[in-house]
């Protein structure tokens, strides 16, 4: 891990004025974190032009793939999106000061558990600005403080938007070092935050594997994140064929950078000889490629061979890896061993076979006759997501407003003394 | 960090076993836990000679404090405790496969959110053995594998305690990788479980604050855990002086080697002359020795003077530290600059000053006109407790069987595909 005592100094202070700036939001009324995204959003509107030169400048000087400069570049539209997206969050629920449960013990104590923020956290993105903007607002919304640090190619639009999105919290009387960016590209940042514990609650990273898997390696922060979705459609002997068929196709090809998007097709031996041939064809009429076993190919020859190598791969892309086997337990089997705990679904009729695959499937999301390209925050009803999370501590699954809570206990009582 | 490959590669081995293990385990009826846990009670009871035999062996080699050497000494009545505990953990109520929370999305799909054990757990305490037949007895109810790592003077009592917790899996048809401890006091044992990202889930760490501090710095893996237990009483100017003096004298006496004991009253000036001198007779009288401010050596001038270092200090003993100071928002001030986020109460009369302060009072467990002593998750109807919690992710305050679940999603629909 690098050390670099600038940016170590830097990130205490920082996590410290964002620790009193959280205990300041967390006590603040729904209408003042509400009123403060309206206002972020029509900041970001009015300082378009700002925002726009910013972007330029990040983009004149990005000299990586066409498809990381589309990711990076802002346009209008998705500048509104962005506001759009901040003013949406203000009209959902307010996660905070939930009472989650409650009860009286027999000496009259009665025990609240509370809903409340994390506290602080760290957002580690790549070069997509709007991350930003949608991490402060979920943040915010939930009274959590954020320390932001983009991808160093969009320094400058992070810059301009995070002034917009300051002059928000300004415009409602709500401390600024509730959303704050590290001042620098220096990677040191990055490894001053992972190393921050005890003062930053929680980093959640949004981007690549690579960029994932090197905050898991390196946080002593816990982290919420997922590196992979390598998703299952495993398609029963009691299948639907129509529906198996729409939803292999979706679940492949709706969006296959997603990921949530199937990237292994498991399909029964006793119907793989009906089926099979007719879910390919859908699939390479919209250009789908494959890697798949040697049953797959004994019934559809001119499929290529899958290694095994190829069942660990997250494609995110128009290519699906097939397998043909017999059973629940052995497609349980093989997505405890290629799996990455994200998302797996069943196809089937047969109401049992679906019981033993979802008890015993061990994934953030296990689904029965339907997409795997549901797990989305969004899809699960909860407005906005900030991220997939498949680790198993504190949360799982589509991570939105109520997961950037935590809980305490709250006791009151009449003059209890402990016996 | 230490990096001993025979240790690595053991503890991944093990964990690797344990992952096994504790899947089948999540999908085990209730009943088979249960009667697996009263078949390692009578185990224990049946070996009693074996581990006292242990035991003595370790006893022989120690050489450390007397009161180290009580903690680590066991008898027929501790015996019988540990297996009475396990006894116990079999008649709370199953964890496992609640249904958390359930709803219907427009689109027809059923989301359940469920509860699931976390699946490998990583206990590391010191020398007091009932220690490791607790934990895995709570582990073992609520679904998950364990990996014990006992202090090293326990080693051979740990071994025979293990020998009977295997033998009651094994009458009971459950895996032996579900209880397993390390073969060695190496300290490298250690150093590869809390590097064990993705192979161990959580780590649990029972003992002292530097034990405890020494786990935080160096896990790569998830936490819980707290180091200091720094709590306050703040008898508010509003307080019930009987009631105050009552509540004063358990939180700080009744025990003061725990963790939920108060280390420090904060008293209003309002007040403080007429109920202060009561309450430190009171605690006088049973030999409480005392670290206080300025303003409370006015009123009572023979107390020792505090240093500000002595209200950072988590007494663990008979001795307060106490401070004069003016209302609930400079309360709160002291609580969060000096305190551990553990456990805080208010005494009040006043229902505005207690909500004011356990709205902003940031710490797992807030109090109002109660005991600090009732941190404890016995106390809060849990059954039995792991251990209490002050960091912000996952869960904060007392840990029992629901707190070693995750949950995860299982969705049901009819053929939904994403438009």
């Amino acid at each position: 891990m690098q050390v670099d005592s600038d940016a170590t100094q830097h990130l205490q202070k920082a996590a410290s004025a964002a620790r009193d700036a959280a205990r300041a939001l967390a006590k603040s009324p729904e209408s003042q974190r509400n009123a403060a995204l309206c206002a972020m959003a029509k900041h970001l509107r009015d300082d378009a032009e700002k925002i726009f030169a910013a972007n330029a400048t990040d983009l004149a000087a990005f000299t990586g793939s066409n498809a990381f400069r589309d990711r990076l570049a802002l346009n209008p539209a998705r500048l509104d999106a962005m506001a759009k997206g901040l003013e949406d969050i203000s009209s959902l629920p307010d996660p905070i000061a939930r009472i989650l449960s409650e009860w009286t013990r027999p000496n009259g104590l009665r025990i609240r558990r509370v809903a409340q923020p994390l506290g602080v956290i760290g957002i580690i993105y790549e070069s997509r600005p709007n991350v930003g903007a949608d991490a402060a607002g979920l943040c915010l919304k939930s009274g959590n403080a954020v320390i932001l640090r983009g991808g160093s190619e969009s320094y400058h639009s992070a810059q301009a938007i995070h002034a917009a999105l300051t002059a928000g919290l300004r415009d409602t009387h709500l401390p600024e070092a509730i959303v704050q960016v590290v001042p620098s590209t220096d990677r040191a940042y990055v490894a001053a935050m992972l190393a921050a514990a005890g003062l930053i609650d929680l980093v959640i990273p949004r981007g690549g594997k690579s960029l994932v898997e090197r905050v898991q390696q390196e946080a002593r922060v816990p982290v919420l994140a997922h590196a992979e979705g390598l998703c299952h459609t495993y398609v029963h002997a009691a299948a639907d064929p129509a529906m198996a068929r729409a939803i292999v196709l979706n679940a492949k090809l709706r969006r296959t950078g997603i990921c949530g998007a199937t990237e292994t097709l498991l399909i029964d031996r006793a119907i793989a000889p009906s089926l099979l041939p007719g879910i390919i064809a859908d699939l390479r009429a919209q250009g789908c490629d494959f890697r798949a076993d040697d049953e797959a190919r004994v019934l559809i020859p001119d499929l290529p061979a899958a290694t095994d190598q190829d069942f660990y791969t997250e494609w995110l892309d128009s290519i699906l890896s097939v397998r043909v086997l017999d059973g629940v337990e052995e497609a349980l089997a093989h997505i405890a061993r290629y799996g990455s705990e994200h998302t797996d679904a069943i196809i089937t009729e047969d109401a049992q076979a679906a019981e033993k695959f979802l008890a015993g499937v061990d994934s953030a999301v296990g689904l029965w006759n339907a997409s795997t390209q549901f797990c989305d925050g969004g899809e699960f009803g909860f407005g906005a997501e900030i991220g997939i999370a498949t680790g198993r501590v504190h949360a799982r699954g589509p991570v939105g407003l109520e997961q950037l809570c935590t809980y305490r206990y709250v006791v009151t009582g009449t003059g209890q003394v402990r016996p």
